[in-house]
Order: C-alpha cells, then structure tokens, then sequence
C-alpha cells in the first residue's frame, strides 16, 4: 500500500533503512519549471545532521558521521524541473552496523523492533530500519524541494520552527515574541543549541551533556510557525489543513503530539474570550479546515528518545531530538503547504 | 480531489450540506459477508442525535430535531454486505433555512463562512454547508458499518470516549479508572450529562444550561480508549496508527489538538522514567507507529463552539459540542482500526 | 478499495445494484462554479435509456421502462457547484426482480454471476448487480456533469459516438467522411438504429428485431471522435491519455478491445507510409500519450450480448448493446478529457 | 500527481530520463517475506536489452549498449522482502547524448518532444526523457519483483507474450498451437528473432535488417498469455481485470491498441455462436471483469517505430519494437495479476 507515500498532487515516495544501502524518496508531482536552488537542499540537509559547524549543538547529539550528501537522479535538467519524477538518494557510509550485531537478540526498550517483528514476520535488525529516526532524511530531501516551489509561489511565505520546551526549559514569553518576530527567524534559531532560542540554552547544554552521559534523556514542545500564507488553503472534509498538518507531523517518530494554537489554552478558554479578538491567534492561522491569512501556529510534542543507558553504551544516544526534529517538521509543514497550493488551482472552473 | 474520501482499504466518500437535500456517505471496500446489524447503525446515530430520551443532555444540546433515519442504498442484500459500494443517506428534513436567510450577508464569528467564499467563489450560505457539524452524521454512518466488521474481525474489541475535561471541569483519577475498567463502559459514559462520568455532571448541565441562554460556550478535552487491540496495526512511514488517528481525528470540526497518551506527561517525563514501565500505558498502545497489543490511548481537544450570542438567537446554539462530537470520535476511529486491519492482510506474503 | 472509483482529480465513485434501492454517483474533485445545466442531464440519461421517442429504437432494444429520474442530493446550489461532492441518484423503480426469481440457481451463460459468487461468497442474484448493464447510469450521471464543465473550459470541444459495425453491417467510407464531418454530429447520430449513421440502419432494424425474437444477439464496433481537443493533455507514464481512455473504456461492461486510431492499419502499415503525413491521423491524436491538437479518435469492440435464448424469454432481451453504450462511451471519454483538463493545471509552477 | 504511480496495493513508482542519471523503480506494498531471487531480475533486464547472447536479434534491434545493472538499494535484507518500499536503479551508462545535440531544435517526426514541450513547457532534449523506450526498465525490475511474488503465491502460474504479427508476417494457427501449449514456452520463445516463434523467423530477420539500413520500420501484434489463473481476480467496476490490464498496456510507449481475446472474433461473431463452448476461449479468461480460472488471453498492437531515416543515421535505430516489447508487456502483466492477488485478500470479511 502506499505506506510511505504523502500527498496527493506533490506526492512523495520515500524508502530507505537506517543500515542499508541508502535512503532517499521520489516526488512524483513537482510541477515542471522550478528554478533548483542546490543551496537550499545542501543547507536543510546540513540543518538536520549532528555535528553542524555553526553551533554548539554539535556535541550533544548524535555522534553518527553522515556526510549525507544528495545524488540527484532524475526529474532535474538544467537547472530546473522537469514535471517528471525527480528521484533522489543519500548513501549509508557510516552504518557501523556491526555495533548492533551484539543487540540482534535483545530488543531495545521503547524501540519499535519488536512490533514490527510481529507484523512483517522478518526484520532487519540493524538500526531499526524504517522506524529509524534516519528515515527522516527523504522528508528533508522532499520539503527541500517543496521550499524552492513555494519560493516561486509564494516568495513572502516564511516556515521555522523551533524548541519551546525542553525538558526541565520553557521559552518565556518575551522570547517567544522576539523569535517570533525575529526578520531571520529561521536563521536565528539555528545559532542556538537544542533551536532553543533562550538565554538558558547553554543551561540546556549542560543539562543534555550530562544526559548523553548518563543514558538520560528528555522530551520537548516544538512550534513551527508558518507567516505569509494566504487564505483559502485547505480541503474539506477529511484536507482540512489541520488534518493534513495533523499527519504529516504526527508521522515523524518520537512524537506524542499536536496542537493548532496553544493546547490548554484552546479548549480552557470559554467561548466568549476564545471568539472575541479582532485578529483571533487562537484560530492558529485556521478555521474550518482552511487558513484564514493570518500565521499558522502549531506545536507538537515529543517524548524523551528511547535509546536510553543500555544501548546509549553501543550505538548512539541522543538525548533530545528536537534539534534534529524540527527540519523534519519544517520540511513536513513545506510539502503540506505546497500540496494545498497546488490543490487550491482545481478549486473553481 | 479526494478531499471527501478517508481511507486506504475500507474507502469511505461523505457528501452533504448541512441545509441541501441530504448528506450521506458511499463506502467502497467493505468486505463481502460483513453481517449487517441495523441495531447498532441506528444507535449509533441516535447517540449522536440531540434530545436522546435516555440522558439529561438534550436539553443543553442543539436544538434542531433531525429524526436522522439512514436509507440504506446500495451493496446490503441479505442482511450482508455484498463487497459492493454501501451507499447510505440521511434526508434533511428540518432544514429551516429561512433562519439563516437573515444572517446571509453576515458572516457568522469564528466560522468558516469567509474563508470558503475566498475559496470557491460560491457558496452555501444557509447554515455551513460541509463546514457545519451536521457533516458528521456521515462519518457515524460508516463509523457503523466498521464496527459491525470489527465486531467479526475483533469480537474483543472496545472503543469508547468520554469527556475528560469540561469549561472548568475534569475528571478525577478515581473517575478515569473507574469508567477505563467498567465493562459497559459505552453504554454507562452515555448516562452522563456532556458524556462526563462525574458526579459533577449535574453541576456540568447548571452550567451549560445558563451557556444556552446567555450564549456562552465551552471547549473541553475528550478521550479515546481502544481495549483488545492486536499487536502490529499501522503502516510505516507516513501511516503509522498515530499519524492515521490524526488525520482522521484532527478532520472532525472544532478539534484544536490530539494527543496519544496524555499531553503534558509524554513531553515533560525523563526518558528514564518515561520508559521505565512493564506496560508502558506512557506509549498511548503504540510504538513506532504500530499497535503493541495494549490499550490505546487518545486525547483530542476542542475549542468552544462558535455560534455565540448573535447566531444564538437566531440558529440553534450549541454550548458544549463534546457531547455529540464523541460518537463522531468513536466513529472515526474505528474506521481507522478497521483499515489498518484490512492492511495488515496484505503485510506478509 | 477504490475499484468502484475513476478519476484522479474528478473523482467519481459509483454505487448500486440492479435490482437494488438506487444506484447513482458521488463526484469527489468537481471545480466550484460549473453553471449547472440539468437539461443536458436529463438529455444523457434520456439517450441511454431505451424507448426514446426520437428514434425508432426502441422497438429493439431492451424492454426495461425506466424513469430515470436523476435526484441531486448535494453539491449543487443556485444553479451552480460547490466545489463540494455532487451526490446523484437514480431509482430503481421497475426493478421486478420476481422474474429473476425463477434464475437464482440457474446462472446464466456469459453472465458473470457465477465468477461474483466465487470471489465474494455472496451474491446479489436479482440480476447481475453491479455487473449488470444498469450500472451505467451512474457513468452517464458524472459524464453529464463532466460535459457542463468542459463547456465552460472547452466551449469548442465536441464528443461523439457512433456504431461502426453492427454485426454483419459496416460503415462505408462515405458514411464515415459525412458523420465525422456533421456540425452536429450528435444529434444526427441519435435518429440513427443502432447509432449506426447508414442507409443501411432500416436492414439493421429487421435484423435485430428478428435476434430479438429468436434470442439471436451482435457484437459491434463503436467509434469515439473527439474534436477541438487542446494539445497537451496527459500524464506520463502510466496515466497517458491512451492508458485512461483505455481504462474508462474496457471498464465498460462486454468491451472486449479498443485501438487508438484503427486497429489493423495501425499495426500493417510500414513505418514510412505511417509517420508520412502533414496531420497525421494515424496516431489517433495522441503521440507519447499525450494530445496533439488533433482530432481524437479511438474505436471500442463490444461482444454480443450475452443474455440469449433462454433468459431472453423471462429477462429482458437486448439484442444489440451498442446503442445504449454509446452515450456511456461518450460519458467516461469525457470525464477522462475533464480530469486531464484539471491535471494539466498543476503542470508548471 | 500520480502519473507515474501503478498499482492499488502492489504500488510502483518509476522514475528516470533516458538520458539521465539513472532510471529506476520503488515499490510501496510489496508483502514482506518474499524470497529474493536476483536471476529471475538479471534474466528479465537481459531479455529486455538489445544484444542477448542467446539469440540471433541482436542484429537487429537498436545498438545502444546498455549494461542494465540493477542496484537494490533498500527494502531487501537477509534474502527476503522487508515489507518496506524497494528501491532499484540502472544507471545510464552509454548516454551519448552528444548525439542528439544535433537534432536539438529539430523535433522528431513522430516522437512526443514538441507536446512535452508544449506541456511542461520546459524539456529533457537529450532522448526522449520519460517517452524514450529506455523508460520501460524500470517497469521490468518492478515485474521481476512482482513474478517473485506470484512465484511464491501461484507456482503454477505461467505468463508469457510472443510476436503473433510482425509487418507482412503472421503466425500460422499451427505455430500459434504449439508455442500455447509448450510446456517451457517462454524460454522456446526466446530462441526465436523478433520473438515470432515460426519458421519464418530467419525471413523476418532478413526484412528487419534491410528495414535498419533503410529506416524502414514495423509494427506488430503481440499476444499475452496467462496459464494457471484462479478464478476471482478483478474489481468492479473500474477495476475489473481487463480494465486494469488495458491501462498497464496501454501505457506502454507505441502500443495502439489492445484485445481481450481476439479482435475481430469477439464483435463480428453472432451470440449464439460466441457463447456457445463449453470453456470458451473467447471470453479471454474473463467474465464481468473478473477471471474465470481459464486461459488469459490478450493481443496488443504496436505501431512502427517512429525513429525513422533522419534520426536513424544518428540516433539508435530500433526497425521492430516487439522484440524488447514483449518482456515489458509480461511485467506489466505480472504486476497486474500480483496487485488483484492482493486485492482479493480483502474481498471478503
């Protein structure tokens, strides 16, 4: 079935296990005519693989080396779309997956390899194969491109996410603000360990490097916030763009989560105060399925990873996802929106 | 597009506005030999209804009386499913549009009307059309027919959701495992006023009786519990059970958020504790994106129901939607359950 | 699954049985703002339906009355779409199944009563079910709204069929030249026996009533001709124009082949002379799969009626299905043009 | 969109410019547990390319050395299928497409490049991208997986396809008796140029290999057949087998044309006659859609090729298409017949 399919008119095909031979996904979709912009797909790769130079972050996740370097192998001509499948790989180089030999037979508390043992009879137990947070590099791969359609579509649409919560920390309110309004929010948060964008953030390092140490680890709050987005996105009924948002960002693994707005806030709140603003944030940029023109708000919740003491000894532990996480919600939230871009021109004869 | 179709295996395509002819819905992928059980469609639709004889709540529901009676049109013979589309409707008999008449060039605060119009040009303006709750009276209607095949598939099997959080109250731990462990607990949460297993559920009908009159209204948190569930539903990547259940639970109107186990625990517990447990009811019944055999755990927020004061006067103001929405809850869920069932046919060769 | 669904952006979902309540359509992907034109509706299902006044065959076909009374249930509204799903349906009301009574265990030969009854284990034995003739309506219901949108899209584009062999009678070249060259081509087709554009339809008349009678029944071949397509309407590599057309047509029950262009001289004729012409009507329009702006021109092969002799004395007896296929052929050609019309939209960026 | 997804369950989606990097397949919903048998995959890559050892032809099909090596790059591990997407690729190693620089703004009569052009508005000038021949590799590795599949699920299962008409030359019914009924039949096949089993094959050689020098070329007849298909297989209504068969064939680049049994038989013999036999040979092997655990037989028409004299001289000229055809027509069988094997698994409850 179409398991690892998403989309309906930019569809993306992912494949690929942790320790195989490479991961990588095919858009079957992508209108001809983008402009490809190698930049941006080199960047987003480079946002979501440990050991990023421009920030501190480097040493408290995990310690895999993975170049990760894309080979394009079709649907690009010219610097430009074809309209045809644009097929796409990232080699294994580093699957070292004789560490895990040694756990063929005890399988990892919180991981998945026991369930899907029970489901498909035969398993490949290298690294957690597709339930593998090595996975999300096809979702990068794909929102990549979906980023340099949306920059042609829609050159004001701004995507970033980043932690509101990790742990033991919580964004204040004025921090909030001022990522919020930050002009290079994207770019902003990146200089921060764990996409915290706090003054405690070297708090938080202290805090996962004794984490990484000791086979703790902890869960967190991401908001990704979508500005410029016109109204009118969104498909009813079962496209409302909550609901498109709702799977795609509760498909990454790890996460427990969703809320459009704020959680407690949204249903706490008694209808006269919720209803009353003028421009109502409590919508989260949505109403009845469809953007309204305002920002989009979303926050998903993670658990605290799995890969805790025993195997944290062997393979390689990270104490907190989020970092790496929130491309892959950001690279999420960029396919979603395009699919309803490009849905909204089959709206009206 | 296939904005109306919800489903990989079992299909299900709803139609209907909420003020035209009728609303109703075609499933395509029923199994052959399903037996057809009449009693739990009716039911099923009745608890959905407003004014149900058996509980206090009608009076602090919508006021609309629908006698909701499905014609059923097609692929039942027998009293079996054929294994052809099941099409089935529900008339609109007390449509009153001419309430809305007045309220045409008003856009009614907080709903959809605007952003639909922006959308397609043209629009029904006589009471929501597919953005009105009444939309869901589909999704019960097939919500039906995968329980009466989880019935033979899964005879075991129990979903059931009650309201957690109401406005201003909760349930306390000794309610929650008190309506978790009853073994009626469907038909028990349905006594309660707001489907509320409280004492407190009179104090919850005071409330919401004075939210009618002075158009007020509440949001709240409803939970879903799935009992006897087999280990190895889900489809990695993109469908995992989770990112289906979102999909599905997040398309209901007025949800603003969902959460597998319970929000704030799964993101602020320690990995150490977090996945210390023998069963770990933490996992919400699944581990990456899979159903591990126990119980599954959902939590979905609503936001309070727009149609305040001015539509209150006019239209039917509903106060407090949870009520009706967790049949709708129920419903889609065990369309999903269901799905993932047929999937998992086709897992092995 | 979706076997009872066509279409990837105008998806139409079909429902009923023969003998059942109704059968009809849910369309699924339908632009907003198709003005509505219930004339050309009525006018679809009145050319399907056998005993039309204008024409002398009704006397020939078979002897079923039926209304056809289409019921719009939703997606409609002040003569325009919603862009919501149009639900349609169409009663069975002469439905007699008693006939039929006295065949349920007798299946009937070339019918597919008995290879249903293998797959599903349960059988609706009131006269073929979904696998009879009567399903067609809910094709022509959709190609009725496909034509509406094309009008708006394509005012320029004409679709037609016609008999091209009627057992032992054919066209002449003659023939041929004036119907495809008709300004109205459809509507002289109509006053035809058999659909069958030839002097020689009255010779058609007497040979059919006599199969009528003696439970003799034809084969045929139909033409599809296609005028004023734009060029550049398909999808590679699986969704090309020929392989859709070539699925909504075998699609169509007793088809047993289809040629884009004509059958033996596609294959007979040397490459040189083949790929010769200025416009060459050779490649049937389409090159690559893809439209050229030429005329369109694909031919269907129908069996002979299955129904003979014996069920010809209870049953209703068709002697020659052309003439009824025919508006249904028209039908799925539109609704394919349609779905590529809007496909073509997400093309380019 | 979809263009380049095929199949319900058994989901393939190809990729891949001629003269691209690489071509390739992933297919989502293959069962897990299939053996992996890497020569049933070399073998059908070896009988698709130009200049097979075993056979005469070599001379006369089209010069492009291709090596055709196939890299698995996920969704297999320890032998067996995982369950998850397998992704392969054949890199393009003899690309030349300094060739086609020459004919870059010289559209070739009777190839697709000018309606690609005027679809996507922007094209891959270097041979054809996604309409050259060369795409079909990846349908062949998808057919070798599907053949695995079915191996294990119908060992009796036998599909193989042959040249009945290819230019002036035609299979006696003699030849045509003896190639059906031979027990090895796919191999014997493959002895013969042209894979026209008939003595006249050495004459047809001798026709081929003027027609190459003279850039003369022909079309064909080829025809498909199943043995050993179980009764049941096929989805009403749109989805019927021959509906479903049509489109996989039909997507084919130069067929014209496809016949469920054969053409003229099927419409110009009275009912009586073609519904008479005891097992009729005329239904093709199927009945209202679905088989009926006879003899599957299907015909498919090929026009010439249309990379005549001009491009001749320069490109690679391919006189006779049937020859590579037939072994893409056999997988798109097998990927047909897999998927409905898939699908029945869900007829019934």
């Amino acid at each position: 079935m179409s398991g690892n399919t998403f989309g309906q008119i930019f569809q993306v095909h992912t494949f690929g296990e942790s320790h195989g031979q490479a991961l990588g996904c095919v858009i079957d979709g992508c209108p001809a005519g983008v402009i490809w912009d190698q930049e941006i797909m080199d960047q987003e790769l480079a946002r979501r693989r440990p050991g990023q130079k421009n920030s501190v972050q480097s040493e408290v996740v995990t310690q895999r080396q993975e170049p990760d370097t894309v080979e394009i192998l079709s649907g690009v001509f010219g610097k430009k779309t074809l309209g045809t499948p644009i097929a796409m790989i990232v080699r294994n180089e580093d699957a070292q997956s004789q560490d895990y030999e040694t756990i063929k037979n005890q399988p990892r508390t919180g991981h998945a390899d026991d369930v899907w043992s029970k489901k498909f009879g035969h398993v490949d137990h290298r690294g957690g194969g597709r339930a593998s947070g090595r996975e999300t590099v096809s979702r990068v791969l794909a929102g990549a491109v979906a980023q340099m359609a949306l920059l042609q579509l829609a050159p004001q649409l701004q995507i970033f996410g980043f932690t509101r919560e990790a742990g033991p920390f919580k964004l204040s309110e004025q921090d909030l603000n001022k990522i919020e309004n930050h002009p290079q929010a994207k770019k902003e948060i990146d200089q921060f360990v764990g996409r915290f964008p706090s003054q405690q953030a070297s708090q938080l390092e202290t805090l996962l490097q004794e984490a990484r140490e000791g086979g703790e680890s902890y869960g967190g709050l991401a908001r990704i916030v979508v500005k410029g987005l016109p109204a009118g996105l969104g498909q009813p009924v079962f496209h409302k763009l909550k609901a498109d948002l709702a799977q795609a960002l509760m498909s990454v693994g790890a996460t427990s989560g969703l809320s459009i707005g704020e959680w407690t806030k949204s249903f706490e709140t008694k209808g006269t105060e919720f209803h009353s603003g003028e421009t109502s944030d409590n919508y989260g940029g949505q109403r009845g399925g469809i953007s309204t023109g305002e920002n989009l708000m979303i926050e998903v919740a993670f658990k605290p990873t799995s890969s805790i003491l025993e195997t944290a000894k062997k393979g390689r532990h990270d104490p907190f996802i989020l970092t790496r996480a929130i491309p892959v919600l950001e690279a999420m939230t960029a396919i979603v929106i395009l699919d309803h871009f490009l849905l909204a021109r089959v709206d009206k004869i």
